[in-house]
């Protein structure tokens, strides 16, 4: 690990401890009485969700990720129920009021995200949760979410095309890549819009449990994988 | 409109008028209350959910469909909260005690479908709610659950590669399609496997508001769209 790296990790951790004690004294639900809404063994998922996520940039991961060996999914919100921007409800299995060890944070976009990116609270529980997620993914704009805060900072990341410019916006320091369908940088993997988050998960597979394991969850889903990362049809510019 | 289609559809509406009542009368949740879930005025997508469900053959048609101007998507079960077989979990808009009036029946497949095909009165609750439904599209093995009444009997259909074998030995009568992405006749889409459902999804955009709309639903999704039913990559034998 590089010393720059090290202290940005020390840094977050501290900002992790000093937020953490905060969001646990919140506690008003019987969901917030589980310190852990994970099987002690599990590769654990943690999918951020909220009012107007966009359907396919959280499910098509979901998808992917459930049928790998010994893993566990588990939606985390800042309320018991989510309605998404197609307006199907999810119920979440644990809340916002506190933060979880998780092996994957999965964040997804969705118009959601243009209001959310104004909510200190949840930047502050993003700063705390990926201080204890060993990796997090971000689709389309849940990138967004990450832009406003500085973990991305220097480092090359991407999102939906279609919405690159208001991204890219939010914050100057990582190295936007105008071309990738997702990038994984340091414990980041960032994707591109909606269906580039299913690719990339079977990237992620594949970086878990190699190309075999990806392949077979590729043809049991019978999905057509763009598996190359270079490859983007939406590129911007 | 053919004597035998006629005849076909009019012992439907018989069925569903038999059926219906006794529906009805199982009235316990508050959810039942609601006559229909929907706003007049809406293309009124209702989707099947059941425990085990598979979770793209859902949520890749909705994130489509859901795309389409004045759509409206509702989920139907036997009970409000019902899990993926990815683990995740949504929350039903209305139950099976009755049916509703729709334009689209949306019916996922996955594991729980196994038991399902055994479920008598889930097969008489679609017999009755296929009658109020103006299309029927099956994903991946929801069209198993379609092969136990006789609405495929003599029409054209597919399903899931991987579990061709067992959906087929349900019903000799269907004209099974070994090799298709998707399959459209009479009233019934029915596609191949998981993600073969979201290629489907934007066939039906096309046939209901034409190609550009599609098209402009692919690109906001950064979709790879295989839009030719016939390009089967999984087609069995």
């Amino acid at each position: 690990m590089q010393r720059r790296q090290f202290i940005k990790g020390a840094s977050l951790m501290m900002a992790a401890s000093i937020i953490a004690p905060t969001l646990q004294a919140k506690t008003s639900s019987p969901l917030s009485a589980a310190k852990t809404p994970f099987t002690t063994g599990k590769y654990r998922v943690l999918a951020l969700v909220f009012d107007d996520y966009e359907t396919l940039d959280l499910h098509g991961p979901i998808e992917m990720l459930g049928h790998m060996p010994n893993t566990e999914i588990k939606l985390v919100a800042a309320k018991e129920i989510v309605s998404s921007y197609q307006g199907p409800r999810v119920l979440a299995d644990c809340l916002t009021e506190q933060t979880y060890d998780c092996d994957l944070l999965l964040i997804p976009g969705g118009l959601g995200t243009r209001t959310l990116v104004n909510d200190t609270e949840l930047r502050q529980w993003l700063i705390a949760q990926i201080a204890r997620s060993q990796n997090v993914f971000t689709i389309c704009t849940g990138t967004a979410l990450l832009a406003m805060t500085s973990v991305l900072n220097d480092r090359k990341a991407t999102t939906n095309k279609m919405a690159y410019e208001w991204v890219t916006s939010l914050n100057d320091n990582p190295q936007w890549q105008p071309k990738a369908r997702w990038v994984f940088d340091g414990k980041f993997l960032t994707s591109s819009g909606v269906s580039a988050g299913t690719d990339a998960a079977l990237f992620w597979i594949k970086q878990l449990h190699g190309d075999q394991e990806a392949k077979r969850i590729q043809i049991l889903t019978e999905y057509d994988w763009n598996d190359n990362p270079h490859n983007d049809p939406y590129a911007v510019g």
